[in-house]
């Protein structure tokens, strides 16, 4: 069996042009970086808002678990197999952070022969927005504590500095830090801490800002600490929102890559789903959407985030809902969900599939209280036997949902056809009808948290920490207080705990902390232990990876 | 008067294919980054070996004072003057760092006439090669912490890491921090700091690596802490130089761009000169002098730093020395050395132009103890008076060394074909016998820093604290105490203390710490009070910069 790697190299890819063409861009609409890889022109993204809209496929999944559920192989796949059975199908992605690929091995490109491509670019450097992003971030930094140790004409107390520095790297060794140490000269001593750059306000507002002007709207409402006396300190208070809008002009225009089988993918902007917003950007999705009858887009982790967060936070921004959603789920990992520790999953087990299914039926309850059709597709193992198989597509017709097993990680647009089909026949027969769930539009912060824990966990209270608390207040006072919200919160479990999985029920959810996001405009809370920087394992893939003296990937995945 | 960047987004530039063409490179040898930018395929690089060599020549300055010398602009002018006088020229520069560009005005890309472009692009992500080279410094980090963290199998002394993290911002803030703090699941607490990107040893190293295998053994080879036994650890026994050329392997390839007169320019590496060894990168500069039948390169800062390591580092890796050197100096500079503030210096001033000559009369002094022949070119200023010129002129000749005015800023290649026509006539008459201006090959650190103390910088004695002691003593013990040294100094003065201008003498110079640069192969001398991070000025250029609605920058220069 080849790896996604050598797949990739072997695939002769068209070049990006000739891919452009086919979605009527030409080659002074793009800004090329390589052969393979381009940027969209802010002046083509305005024409193409002349073209009728497509319809939109949202892929989610079950939580994930260790035993894997290629939500991206899925998504790829079927924009493939759409195309494929003669639709014009385009694909909306994220584009995966360093920290991630150097830590364990796994990408966000997809796997076997539903990949885009160059995944080794992709998966690396790509065109360069990340680094944009940390620039962006960490000159805020550097102009804001310059601020303060220039005089401080702003009166920010540097003990409520909130604007925190980043690094697209998984190191838990900058989660806390000092800094300003060794005297007057050399700055003012404070506490701060490193996020990973897929977790700083700036991806989300790249990925929510609809241009320029928007962008830097965005980013002057960015509050970044607050006075001695209390009140929040903006980027737009410290006059630099121009200067952040140009380090990001050109990692704000949406990048245009292709799979394996040509289908042209948007894969732009990648904010985690479980301490982000976790969906592409709204301009890399409305591209998409004006390109294509058909757009597969995903959003990150399982259901309860990724998805979530893009009906209740990018849906409304990008002015569009999605048309169906398909939930991905493979048999080893619902097996997990039923209590199967990852070394036994490759034995027949009908009992744990039975119970771990919960996870899945939670996951499709979830999806129709806003509205829209949902379709189940099981991504197929070698080691899901007939009788597994059968009896999940059991299950899923008790749910009365449609189920289609999908194989195309081996076999690529072809394993995706009956899902293909069935998604297409869905949105012809099915209306979406979008809603918010929550009550009322004008739900305060703790009704929306204890909506989508209630609801979408299927938690029971929401328990405040005394920090939070103190935060409701403020943010009350500052008029912050009808904000969306992002949850913070472990991917690995419906609940705030890691270690419950299935259907969890019978569980309150601890907010830790609310972190404003002015400029993204929402609220982050943080619940139970999550992290906004991930930690390297013990033998990161970074050991494993090299490169040929002709610059050829090795090892990469 | 039109601004840099006004000039710049008036030019119509030509696509660089064409570019490339010039120097017979074909679309299949490039790396298309946007229509104006490329990288150099490794294959074609390979190819150009094949190629005659052209005319290597230096362009150096003074030292620099804020009345501004313009080395990048007389460089880039000369490359057009050369070509318009038709001669096949081509130039080799370094490309900026965002630190200075966002904290004081002035750039890396020449200025008015002569500038190498799309100005913006280069001045800020360029190709993303700086980015590449953060990355790859802050992964080694987080990789290191990790590996102590995870059980410590090399058993390194956490208070003897000696590997910094690296941000391409002037950013004070981060000289001295401490990091894993917040208990034992958040690392290791130990003490750390950021240099910038610049002075990274992966940015020598990428300067210096002559492909891919040489870059992973000098990435192998850094050293990043010692062992409780005092043992020097490196990336190699991390194993992690495969992952950190990975990052690196694209940054590795020269970028080609064009002056406003499309003269190609490959502007690849930016190490500082004050704090790193100041010269562009060994495969941009090989790939030049197999381009044309001229090479203009430049050295950063003034002649006693940059000039010093291009000669002294650069040269015996380059396995080419310098055909000629250009010294630039201005005359409002040397009025600068000769005492006058800078208010004044538009004021005509005899005497302090005749004594500040004494700066340009050292370095031109210092370069012929290389055995090079050396052209003075003076950058001609608007406020310079006919009186001025003609005494610098002679001030010149009494030193037997041809000088001619350039006005290339305000003229492009027209303002330089005195300069190109005499540098010509230099290199057909006079012949180079480059030569080390050590005693011995095998000089020991000790006697090298002394040689450089007293003949490039005229000063007595070297006097070393007790850690530099200590240090060499070290040093000794693990064999590296023959290795080439890279100063470490204040750029704005011959000596180490940056208020003696002129020509100091009856001065010492302090060595603080030395570094061990292993990859680099090299060993850092910090003296004085020389900074490895710079700080932001309290009003930083930042805060003029925007973008419009198209995305085009403002404010920039």
């Amino acid at each position: 069996m080849k790896t996604d790697i050598e797949i990739s190299q072997a695939t002769k890819l068209a070049p990006i042009t000739e891919v452009a063409e086919k979605i009527d861009l030409t080659f002074d609409d793009l800004e090329l970086h390589g052969k393979y890889k381009a940027k969209i022109e802010f002046a083509a993204l305005d024409r193409m808002k002349e073209n009728p809209e497509g319809k939109l496929i949202l892929v989610t999944s079950i939580n994930p678990t260790p035993a894997g559920e290629g939500k991206s192989t899925v998504t790829v796949g079927l924009g493939d197999a759409l195309n494929k059975i003669g639709k014009k199908a385009v694909i909306a992605l994220r584009e995966p952070s360093l920290g991630p690929v150097m830590g364990i091995k796994g990408g966000a490109t997809g796997g076997g022969y539903a990949q885009v491509l160059p995944m080794e670019d992709i998966n690396l450097h790509f065109t360069g927005d990340m680094h944009a992003i940390t620039t962006a971030n960490n000159a805020l930094s550097a102009l804001l504590d310059n601020h303060i140790h220039q005089g401080n004409e702003l009166n920010i107390d540097a003990r409520r500095v909130i604007w925190k520095r980043a690094v697209d790297l998984n190191d838990r060794e900058l989660r806390f830090i000092t800094v300003g140490l060794g005297g007057p000269i050399n700055g003012v001593p404070r506490e701060d801490g490193f996020d990973i750059t897929v977790a700083s306000e700036i991806m989300a507002i790249l990925c929510l800002a609809t241009g320029i002007t928007d962008l830097k709207r965005r980013l002057s409402n960015i509050v970044i600490a607050y006075t001695f006396e209390r009140e929040p300190v903006t980027v737009g208070d410290l006059r630099v929102e121009g200067a952040l809008a140009l380090v990001l002009k050109d990692a704000l225009k949406p990048n245009l890559v292709q799979t394996i089988y040509q289908t042209p993918a948007f894969v732009h902007g990648g904010p985690f789903a479980n301490i982000a917003h976790g969906c592409n950007s709204i301009l890399a999705t409305r591209a998409a959407l004006h390109s294509g009858d058909y757009v597969v887009t995903e959003a990150g982790f399982g259901a309860d985030l990724g998805a979530e967060k893009f009906l209740d936070i990018k849906v409304p921004n990008l002015e569009k809902a999605p048309d169906a959603i398909v939930i991905v789920a493979t048999i080893r990992a619902l097996k997990m969900h039923g209590g199967v520790p990852k070394t036994e999953l490759s034995a027949e087990n009908i009992d744990a599939l039975t119970a771990g299914f919960s996870n899945l039926a939670k996951h499709i309850s979830n999806m129709r209280k806003y509205g829209v059709p949902v379709v189940v597709a099981i991504n197929e193992f070698i080691s899901d036997t007939e009788k597994e198989i059968t009896l999940l597509k059991e299950l899923c017709e008790q749910e009365n949902v449609k189920v289609e097993l999908a194989s195309v990680w081996e076999k690529g647009p072809d394993g995706g056809i009956d899902l293909a089909k069935t998604v297409v026949e869905t949105i012809d027969t099915e209306e979406s009808n979008y809603h918010s769930i929550f009550t009322h539009e004008d739900d305060d912060l703790t009704e929306k948290i204890e909506t989508i824990v209630q609801e979408i966990y299927g938690g029971n209270d929401v328990i405040y920490t005394k920090k939070a608390q103190q935060q409701l207040a403020s943010f009350k006072k500052y008029g912050w207080d009808r904000l969306p919200v992002c949850m913070a919160k472990s991917q690995y479990s419906l609940s705030d705990d890691p270690s419950k999985l299935g259907a969890p029920s019978d569980f309150d959810v601890t907010i830790r902390e609310l972190v404003p996001k002015l400029g993204a405009g929402f609220i982050v809370a943080l619940t139970g232990d999550v992290m906004t920087m991930p930690g390297l394992p013990k033998k990161p893939a970074a050991l494993k990876m090299d490169v040929d003296e002709q610059g050829n990937a090795i090892g990469l995945f």
